[in-house]
């Protein structure tokens, strides 16, 4: 994919109406520029993803409004574009035939609370996003760059949910989708892709192969955008709101503690990002936060760099019912270090077993039925606590970014009902329930 | 469960403190009494739900301030507690766990609409409620009742959604709960269920039989609130939220046609009292608008009166792919009726293959998932174009009132990878899908 020119303001209105290689103004709302979080090069806003100087990764910056109010933002939709102009998307944006995603719910968690023996926790429940994972948000901005580049197929590798989001979104923006994901994936998020796109594309080998796969297309084909790959920078920007819905739901102030899960670990940096610029924009007081990730055992690789306090993270071969997290080669791995040292946080990991303990540990305390990366999250929890990473006295959220329907194996053995009973009143009385 | 007194006004303020069979002021809010739907007698508030002098169905009566506006209503939270005013739960009712259901999309579905020659189509999508159908939303009014009348045990006899939404709410209210399933359930349903209690109990038998269960545990044990039946007329106001939402998100106006699925016949009886509210409070226009039922052909008995043009509904054994629907002996048939008669709309059911058909539908078109009663109610929607009982130049929403993974041996032998190849560019293009 070629970068298009950008146009001069007196052109098309629509993406459509601007012609194949341009990009008509205001595509990207404030954003000003990709910039190299290696070098600090900056590079035209375009379908890039690596800077050309050091091929370090590439992220949108902006020309914020200075005036931007709570207000402006709470008379906004109650979606992700209500944080529009903190995002690289038009002002038109709503307008656009999207899944509008976000402003899901921050739950007090006062069970989980008791349970843990902490003061104050909440959950922010993505699981109710529109393809019931936090990748709805990311996708929505993906798609509105892919649309403004002009793209024909929308496309991702993915560990599972971002495949259900991409090929939920493309159907309804009406694009050509293409999705890849490990040929070993849980049967529910195969069939979730499946009844949005014809074309889910099953490859033998782990994520880490897919994604090799997918860079690879991107290279030979013309006109596909790859939501991770060749239009990241864009995409990456929607985990951002999740910052923003926190801070906004808990009354426009930050937490002191949050722990996030990490696969590519691009969410986690993302959230510190969208918390610095609240308080760069005076939305909420400037105080210390800390970060914290989580991590399944059986797939560490960011945990384990930071326990050996290195900024190396070295590789592994994924091998954990949590597959959505199942990333060996994380591509924000520093930027994950980065963040959980220079807040004070922590990245730490569980065991399979300690992950299906989290998922009931959620539910049975606060309703809510996540997979197995909100379980691994769940179980972080308890481990920062036990440990002592965590401070019980400080306001502490958990974002629970995905949905247990769509990891039903790990735990449907676990659980069942109680009693299998004729319909009588003498049969219910014998199980000794009531 | 006896009927508790109400308490004069300088008791206690939390249901707690009021002890057991005080009900407290304002437990209800403008909740008046209870009226019955054939008599017209009135009762107080109270765990009733049939009428002492003839046996018909209680229904919530109030008092509504004549000065509520659209304004104060759309500065209340994003779920159906900025209603509260229109419900029959205390002033406070935030402030009490629950799983905050509601203010789900409304998403305009244009490519659907093109697809099925209709000018201007709406999804109202409740698979992204908490525990991914509408019954949040009446659990969340019967758990409130629940807690005024002080009852020990949260319970419900289920098609399934019913009962993951009740376990999830009494997980999170800190109640026992008690949930009752037809043994042959889809296994993601129970599952769901059981995540959230310990007490799921399969009951060898149809919804029918493990309502009749219900009923009699109802009258043989004290202090359970089942949500359905003892604490019915509470628990159903929570579907006019639906009619409420529609309207507030259409730009406070009403559709001209709305077509909503069918089991026990509530929800669709209160979307339409819902919108009998919204105009005689003036917070929307006068204007007609027509009411549609759907049902599977295999559990279709209101459908079948419709067509034959009687008010009586004979039970039938349901046989259907749509269990969620498959309720033969549907308590509020005749209501059903009724509203769709009087407002010009009908019933009309779709076999099993135009249920799948219809689930394929919605996610191709509009990227959302839908379980088999949204996909029922997506092949009633084609089928009343088809033959010409649905004005195509009308304003139209349906209702998506649950979600595809509950439900995805209905589809999954249908849809699938299109192919599974090594991960190289090589491999990827011998499949021809670029
Ligand atoms: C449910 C869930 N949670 C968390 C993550 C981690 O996201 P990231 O790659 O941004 O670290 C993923 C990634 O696929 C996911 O599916
Ligand atoms: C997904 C779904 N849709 C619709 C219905 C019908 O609701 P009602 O009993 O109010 O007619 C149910 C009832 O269980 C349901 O689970
Ligand atoms: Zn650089
Ligand atoms: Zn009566």
């Amino acid at each position: 994919m070629s970068a298009p020119t950008v146009s001069a303001p007196e052109t098309a209105a629509t993406p459509e109406a601007a012609g194949p290689d341009v990009i008509r103004e205001g595509a990207f709302g404030n954003a000003r520029a990709l910039v190299c979080r290696e070098c600090g090069s900056e590079v035209a806003l375009g379908p890039q993803y690596a800077c050309m100087e050091c091929f370090g990764p590439l992220e949108v910056a902006y020309d914020f409004p200075t005036d931007l109010t709570r207000e402006q933002i709470e008379s906004g939709p109650a979606n992700i574009w209500r944080y529009k102009a903190l995002l690289p998307v038009p002002t038109d944006i709503e307008t656009s035939p999207n899944t509008e995603p976000g402003f899901t719910r921050l739950l007090k968690a006062d069970n989980l609370a008791a349970e843990l023996g902490l003061s104050n926790l909440w959950v922010k429940d993505d699981s109710t996003n529109p393809t019931n994972s936090f990748k709805d948000r990311v996708v929505a901005c993906a798609l509105s760059a892919a649309r403004e580049f002009h793209s024909k197929v929308f496309a991702c590798p993915s560990t599972g949910n971002l495949a259900n989001a991409v090929a939920a979104a493309g159907a309804r923006a009406g694009m050509k989708t293409v999705v890849f994901i490990p040929s070993n994936l849980e049967h529910p998020k195969q069939v979730n892709s499946a009844v949005y796109t014809e074309s889910l594309v099953a490859v033998d080998g782990n994520y880490d192969d897919v994604n090799r796969l997918a860079s690879e297309i991107a290279g030979e084909e013309d006109g596909w955008a790859f939501v991770n790959v060749n239009v990241r920078p864009f995409y990456a920007e929607g985990s951002k709101t999740l910052g923003y819905e926190i801070a906004e739901q808990l009354g426009w102030r930050l937490p002191d503690q949050v722990v996030i899960p990490v696969a590519s670990g691009s969410q986690l940096t993302k959230v510190d990002k969208a918390f610095q610029e609240l308080i760069a924009l005076g939305l909420v007081e400037d105080k210390p936060y800390k970060v914290f990730g989580a991590q399944a055992t059986g797939c560490s690789p960011v945990s384990v760099a930071y326990k050996s306090g290195t900024d190396v993270v070295r590789p592994v071969k994924p091998d954990t019912i949590a597959k959505s997290l199942a990333i060996g080669n994380p591509a924000d791995a520093p930027y994950v270090l980065d963040v959980c040292r220079r807040t004070g946080g922590a990245v730490e990991d569980v065991t399979d077993d300690e992950i299906r303990a989290g998922i009931l540990l959620l539910a049975r305390n606060e309703g809510i039925f996540t997979e197995t990366a909100g379980g691994t999250t769940t179980a972080v929890l308890k481990k920062l606590v036990e440990t002592g990473q965590l401070d019980t006295s400080l306001d502490t959220v958990i974002i629970n970014t995905g949905m247990g329907l769509k990891t039903l194996d790990a735990i449907s053995g676990q659980v069942g009902p109680a009693a299998t009973i004729d319909p009588s009143y003498a049969a219910f009385a014998a199980t000794g329930i009531a």
